[in-house]
């Protein structure tokens, strides 16, 4: 008999496509433009705080989406690099207000001190509000030969995933849900939906209106995306039991302490793994169309069910 | 001997423009167009929080300011409204911040308990955030009959006022000067710029943006915002010291109690008043151009100086 573990791991991509080297490269183009994204100036403090938390690794599975969906629908690395660093900071955004003592008080992120721990409350609420504005301000002013009306959609959209329909929103439900015992898969799939999926989709379909893509490509990603969002953050759940804390970077074994509602605990592991596989399987079925060109999303999809952190 | 307090008085607007009646009449526009720009949804909590300190009153000096100089250069409010509803956005979001008890931790604004005194301070942080995206959004899906490009540019130019470079970095600069006894001039007006010149310019200057001004009219404009944007920090220092709790809606005298640093500190009750009237002359002198037309513009800048909350 196979061990839920073996399970996760056997899962292979079925092409020539190498993705350790794929995800490599792209996280170092990520990482230097996410560098260059945010030269220090005055006051200096609010921009190291910034920069310490946007440049402190991480997947950068968000860029790295946003990158191959707008090349995937004919579009340039140049036209999405903007987006992709916006996609980040916007990440990284939501991460530090997460963290902060008011909200879910994590000390580690990333392996790190988290953002209030190493500069204070007070600066770590305005490092996260200036990386948000900063986000709309860097796509509006360095997207570079994309029409104007596609950068203003992408805009557009990016506030939508932000607010209260989409993170603002999940977290609440999140924090609304804490400590309850009766959350149903409905309720646990808006929260994820809105606080994991909701970024992961515009960081695909957001790729693809820069590329100037057609509603019917734009339809397909935007089903792609909201599978791998949801395979992901099932595997992030199976991860907090499974992983360790250096696995992960961050403390394991939260969820269960913090008696959260996951998908494990009301599924059971092994139905977990098994709706995870098929939520990749699915998003998988929407590049069919594309042939090889999509072979690196289509090893994402792999990937998100099958990596150790 | 005139008094400071009669000196503030006597200035009077010299056409026959009624002020009164106008801004009444844009307040009321600006109202109507907050209350249906967010409509509550699920979850209801961070609606109600958002919608508590953004329908708080308030003089909306900064939509009624981008109406009126969307309007000057040619353009029709229509034009201007989704920006005006953004920049109130925007600035609510940055007093909901700033009242945090993890920054300046006030109790009252505008006469109402602070947002995370009703909400909790995770709602209050994640109303902040909620509004600050919905800004974006906002401007990016309403704005009508105004070119792609124009739009984007105001968008960035938002970004950049809210920003390490506007708002969040006068925060930052402020926070930093607590306590301090030896802040000079030119600290205080970089302080102020930041965090309530900036965002007055930027009202000023995305309206016409919005109406296809050109780039004389960009600059005059920017003058004339600088210029009543430092006279109203001038004016908020005066205040601070002779008006009442009643009159101003938040604790009078804080500043003194704080030990901040103001103008009065600084240069006397007397020059203070004067330097703000020197001010406000000057943002006058830059509408001459305009004539008749300017009169809601000129009448501000008066107002401005005049105001007693």
């Amino acid at each position: 008999m196979v061990t839920t573990e073996e399970k996760l791991v056997e899962e292979k991509v079925t092409t020539d496509f190498d993705l350790t080297v794929y995800l490599k490269e792209r996280q170092q183009i990520v990482e230097k433009a996410l560098e260059k994204s945010l030269p220090i100036a005055e006051p200096e403090k609010i921009y190291h705080a910034m920069r310490y938390s946007l440049l402190a690794g991480g997947k950068r599975l968000r860029p790295i989406l946003c990158l191959a969906s707008c090349q995937l629908t004919g579009g340039t690395l140049e036209m999405a690099l903007p987006t992709a660093c916006a996609l980040e900071m916007i990440h990284t955004m939501s991460l530090i207000h997460d963290d902060l003592p008011a909200m879910d008080n994590d000390d580690y992120r990333r392996g790190k001190l988290t953002n209030h721990k190493v500069y204070g409350e007070n600066i770590a609420i305005l490092a996260g509000d200036g990386l948000l504005a900063y986000a709309f301000e860097y796509v509006g002013t360095e997207t570079k030969n994309v029409p104007a009306q596609r950068v203003l959609e992408v805009i557009t959209r990016l506030g939508r995933t932000v607010g209260a329909t989409g993170l603002v929103g999940g977290q609440v439900l999140d924090l609304e849900s804490e400590g309850k015992t009766d959350i149903t898969t409905t309720t646990l799939t808006e929260i994820h939906t809105r606080k994991t999926g909701a970024l992961l989709e515009s960081s695909v379909v957001c790729g693809a209106i820069l590329a100037g893509a057609s509603s019917e490509d734009l339809q397909r990603l935007s089903i792609y995306a909201q599978n791998i969002g949801l395979a992901f953050q099932i595997v992030d759940d199976i991860l907090d039991i499974t992983a360790t804390k250096e696995e992960l970077g961050k403390t394991a074994g939260k969820d269960l302490q913090a008696e959260k509602a996951t998908y494990p605990k009301l599924w059971g592991m092994e139905a977990s793994i098994a709706q995870a596989r098929q939520l990749s399987d699915n998003a998988i079925s929407q590049l069919s169309i594309y042939g090889e060109k999509a072979a690196p999303l289509r090893a994402i999809a792999s990937y998100i069910i099958n990596r150790k952190n």
